[in-house]
């Protein structure tokens, strides 16, 4: 056994067992040892942004890590965008970066650089392997910070020669991690509050977003508290059973609007909401004037645990409301995100994924699906664009058996759009739907939020992707995903419904203008 | 004049007149901005590392850095691998970093990080603008910054309300950098022990592949001094009417066996040469046993001068021998890159330039052009793959009447796919190579030479590009640029030659097996 054989062992004796990866030179070790440990799955992305982002959705749907492979400091670099949206999912990610042998460092060679530097901002934990002995235990290590809780990702350097040396020593297996319990004397004071409170808000994080912490949500409002979820959550149970939250609004002057009155803000696995950017002469903290907030519980303490304990508290129903599948109706005539979102919502299945990088045509779609089928919707956590193509690889790696949706604004999609071929190699059930609307349209928005005024033409230009248009079938046809463009709403309910029926990869371009 | 407006002046004063830009919200108040600067030529890339490379191509051709614009932490850790290649060529680029308005970064918005920290690794500066009067004063210290010498790149944060507040503070003008005049006592030493050696060679780096320095190193050839350059240089004047030195082999066991019985190495412009990965019991350092080495000029230093100086000091020839144009013959039969590197010596028109991200194809091409039309060629110093596209696009727009050739292995010239919209769109005078052999074949060489031994089906399907087979015709067509598949040696001639003869974007996917 070498180092390399030593890692991907301790890996998998873990439950880590994906690994997306984009080599090189210094991790062939790492390579040649995956065909001795068959219990690894290894998938090659042609980007480590893709890389990183398949860890991300595989994370978010399996609560274990996945491990990604990359290849020095430029590599880890490449993934890092979706890695910062990792960090704000929490998510477990195992990042293995390879590096150069340790006596070789001291030369500076040209892909040398400071690999931890690069990897601080976004990890909880980065520790370098100098030794094969070393690579067991401190993988046992990473994969246990990985899991927090709440989790986030770790980094293992992994020199050339740590992976290459002869070693006896694995990792051992480590414990699960455990949410915390709830404070009984939070709880209560939550309870005590709500019941004083004149207008009293819910507002769940991520790690309140999954089925058990949204049902027990669904007790509170049937109490008659209002529930809202942050704009942006790592997986969220939606659809026919679940209980439907509402969201807080991305504009900030929205939000505010949205919470007038409110005199208690009660912050569950969350803290308090602020605005996504700031703008001139309007405020950043998302909480009313003479608004109160209070913790119920923070991202480290069982979510669903604390949900329940208030409800009991409040004296709330044993279940509260969900929703039921009413699908809107067929839609016709001209295609739009909310003509869309009624499609998706018809024919999406029980059990879907979504892959959410839609950016403006997100919410019309988040909307419309209120009532579709059972289904988890992943959000954006970090507002790094090129998240949907790939946190969909992950999601589909991690749940053979669901149908995956990634929704992709056309310059989201671009960003990672190296996702294609991955998912056409490793045949997923996935379906990529590009909104082409031939601009980053948030931004046509945002400048004028901003005090950037009309756009002149040079403006204009760094705004508009119309030119040239970019052909997106032949873009995904060129990397082996079957696709088609649709023009209208009945066209695309077709198409979708098509998709959501026939298994495998495929994308649609919803040219939208 | 709000801050934005200072910066844009500050950086048009200074000469930097080229933004290769991916904006978000917190940039729109730069954007707007361009349009009240005509000088600033503004080019929309879908992917920051399109935007850092482009720099990066656009500093290497005019000693003069361009800015890149990029959105907060994720955009520039986007851009980073191309910055890392950058900071290896001593390129001077100036990249723009928006971020949040400066009260609103305490919240930690979805999108804040540690910008510094993620920019440290690659950055010979790094600064904050935390008011609107600070803005132009730093823009021109980043500016000075980044032209070194030598130079390297420079990160100016730009918080949204620095750019929207009012200032009257534009920067001033920097000086231009001086390289330093050589060391007299350096120079002397260097001839002493170059009359003394038995067999003596002059190493160039980077800076000392610049016409000038070039013609001087072929003076001292001309005196009996083996000359050779590293292995990547940033920027090589080569082919007709130039001095040919060697290149140092990649492998380092080559390198060893080229420099066997070396007895002296004087480096000019660069360091002791050390192997580009670590390898099982062999050598870091290719300098041979009993071997010295010496510095004739460190990179600050003007190196044509200190090349000159030594040539005095040796007494060689006015002029040495330099290449002629004497292009392979019409190449034929099967397609590799041999034929591939005949087809290119024989149309590339004076002045071209070519952008070297071909890996395993490369040194063949490189070899074969040594007889070529006068022209520079750009190397990938930093390793970090998805180099070609972007250094085109940037080469493009700062010499637009130049042909530009990018070379690409099709491994690499998917990390930057993207690249091929902005070509497309600024109509530049690029012709894309990409090498499609459908394999990361240089891993495929380097398993066996880090001791993985023969790969196993799990293995070679990291390795492998094949399955599905990228049509780079239909993605290149998709995203604007005109191409055709190529499959033999006379179909490439014929494409080379139309594409060298007629101006505007193009692609040729040469199919290699």
């Amino acid at each position: 056994m070498n180092g390399a054989d030593a890692l991907i062992t301790t890996l998998a004796d873990n439950g880590v067992t994906a690994c997306f990866a984009n080599p090189g030179t210094s991790e062939m070790q790492f390579v040649a040892a995956l065909d001795r440990e068959p219990r690894m799955r290894s998938v090659l992305c042609l980007f480590e942004g893709v890389a990183t982002g398949a860890a991300d959705g595989y994370g978010r749907m399996t609560g274990t890590p996945a491990c990604t492979l990359l290849h020095l400091g430029p590599g880890y670099a490449n993934g890092a965008a979706n890695l910062h949206n990792a960090r704000r999912a929490f998510t477990p990610v195992v990042n293995i970066i390879g590096d150069h042998a340790v006596g070789h460092r001291q030369y500076d060679a040209p892909l040398n650089s400071d690999i931890a530097a690069l990897a601080a901002p976004n990890s909880l934990w980065i520790k370098s392997a100098d030794s094969a002995d070393a690579v067991g235990p401190l993988a046992a290590e990473a994969v246990a910070a990985s899991l927090g809780a709440p989790g986030g990702g770790a980094c293992l350097i992994l020199p050339a020669d740590s992976a290459w040396n002869a070693t006896a020593v694995a990792g051992p297996v480590v414990g699960r991690p455990r949410f915390g319990v709830p404070d009984p004397v939070a709880v209560a004071a939550a309870a005590k509050a709500v019941k004083a409170a004149a207008k009293p808000v819910l507002l769940l994080g991520s790690g309140a977003c999954g089925e058990a912490a949204i049902a027990a949500a669904g007790r509170i409002a049937a109490a008659g508290v209002r529930v809202l979820t942050d704009t942006f959550t790592a997986r969220q149970a939606r659809g026919e059973g679940r209980f439907r939250p509402d969201k807080l609004p991305y504009f900030g002057e929205q939000a505010l609007k949205d919470l007038e009155g409110v005199d208690l803000m009660v912050l569950v696995a969350t803290t308090e909401p602020v605005a996504f950017f700031a703008y001139p002469d309007r405020p950043s903290v998302l909480v009313p004037d003479g608004c109160a907030t209070l913790t119920l519980s923070d991202r480290s303490t069982d979510a669903a645990a604390a949900l329940e304990a208030l409800a009991e508290l409040l004296g709330a129903p044993a279940t509260g409301a969900v929703e039921s599948y009413a699908p809107p109706p067929a839609p016709a005539g001209k295609l739009d995100a909310w003509v869309m979102g009624a499609a998706i919502a018809r024919h999406m299945p029980a059990g879907a994924i979504v892959s959410d990088d839609a950016v403006t045509a997100g919410l019309p779609i988040f909307t419309q699906t209120r009532n579709a089928r059972a289904h988890d919707w992943l959000s954006l956590t970090g507002g790094a664009i090129g998240q949907g193509i790939p946190l969909a690889i992950g999601a589909a790696v991690a749940c053979p058996d669901r149908k995956v949706l990634s929704l992709n604004g056309d310059g989201a999609a671009m960003y990672t759009v190296q996702g294609l071929w991955t998912i056409a190699r490793e045949r997923l059930d996935v379906t990529v739907v590009v909104f082409a609307n031939h601009a980053y349209r948030i931004l046509g928005i945002e400048m004028g939020r901003t005090g950037g005024g009309e756009p002149g033409p040079a403006a204009s230009r760094l705004l508009d992707l119309g030119d040239p248009r970019i052909d997106w079938v032949s873009v995904a046809s060129g990397l082996g995903v079957a696709a088609e463009r649709v023009e209208t709403a009945e066209a695309f309910d077709e198409a979708m419904a098509r998709a959501m029926r026939e298994p495998g990869p495929r994308l649609i371009e919803a040219a939208m203008r």
